[in-house]
């Protein structure tokens, strides 16, 4: 691409959504300048940029905001060809879509509950659900990643669940239930792009912490 | 495209999801045999093509199953190049993907409790919550079409608005409330491709009702 690129993005450290895009720019190669969001206290950039979900990630490249990691992501690739993050195949297209939407839909909510929600029982419900969806993506890892070879879509979309098993001390997936996901969740920690990127064990339960106070704050 | 196509869409007449994509493959002109599903009573190829949701609408192509109507649409419009649906401008089609997101997580889920959920108060703050996203939509609608001067991927996300005003006989948006939308919603309702696959408001209606039984029988 001609001309000077302009490539910001606003996040907030330990944030899954950001390291998300992180990796996208990272695996791309793509410098950028990165502007730290307070939970609780967003800037008028960042509002002014996304008024209508009022979160980090947002990346601005140009002057032009785009908001929603899953968006974010495909225009990523679409702007900057090299290393691939989606399939070009059309149908594998689909099923990266698919299988991101579906990590988002059925694995993070029900993560997110059997770390958040106090009620026991409502965390063994959380549990059980989480475990029916981890069971679809067991059975659709053919290779190393989900990508191939390669860190993709859906791979970046999965980040989350070894993030919270970390972070949470939960064993949400161990190796003899998933022995496939467990050996995944290695090889994906082990990436260096992924290395380079994921932010320190402390900071990734700071942010959850900050979130789960947020999270409270705004039901009461 | 060389070779015999063979696109099969299996789908339940008067699902606004099966419409999004009728309207799809109406635009780019693809011949397709529509295969009916009945609600709570899903036959074993449906069940096989979509075993995460056990929904419709599929689309299959040449054998391959495809789910969740934003992802058919994807893959429609990179299949088959006619009369595109998203823009072609990277930046217009992060914003294409956003807003019919935005459409199906902060409209639809709203104007769906308005009508399924017997609870006034709850159907007030719905409402409310309808409205406020509603008003993002009249801002952001630019020119006669979300996607220009013809219609495209938001305008086919945002069909669930006028769809359920109609069904349900509420005051969702009216001429003073939402000018732009009101004007919007008429122009889409004579779009002729529109025209053409609306199914009568009595399949609808019975669809609707249908959908509330099952709904109503799961949350037992």
């Amino acid at each position: 691409m001609a001309g000077i690129e302009e490539v910001e993005l606003l996040g907030s450290v330990g944030s899954p959504f950001v390291i998300k895009v992180q990796i996208a720019l990272k695996l791309k190669g793509i410098e950028y300048k990165y502007v730290e969001e307070k939970l609780g206290n967003l800037s008028e950039t960042l509002l002014n940029h996304n008024p209508v979900y009022r979160m980090v990630p947002v990346l601005v490249h140009n002057g032009k905001p785009i908001s929603e990691s899953r968006v974010i992501l495909e225009y990523i690739d679409e702007t900057w060809k090299l290393n691939p993050i989606l399939h070009s195949d059309p149908y594998k297209r689909a099923l990266d879509r698919f299988w991101s939407k579906f990590i988002d839909d059925k694995c993070v909510v029900p993560a997110a509950k059997t770390i958040f929600i106090p009620d026991e029982n409502e965390q063994e419900k959380a549990r059980e659900e989480l475990f029916d969806a981890l069971q679809f993506l067991e059975n659709e890892l053919k290779d190393k990643f989900f990508g191939g070879e390669e860190i993709g879509f859906v791979d970046i979309a999965a980040l989350f669940i070894p993030l919270f098993q970390e972070v949470a001390e939960k064993q949400l997936f161990t190796s003899d239930k998933f022995p496939k996901l467990h050996k995944w969740s290695q090889d994906f920690y082990n990436h260096p792009v992924v290395k380079e990127i994921m932010p320190s064990k402390e900071q990734q339960y700071a942010y959850f912490k900050a979130r789960a106070a947020s999270l409270a704050a705004a039901s009461k």
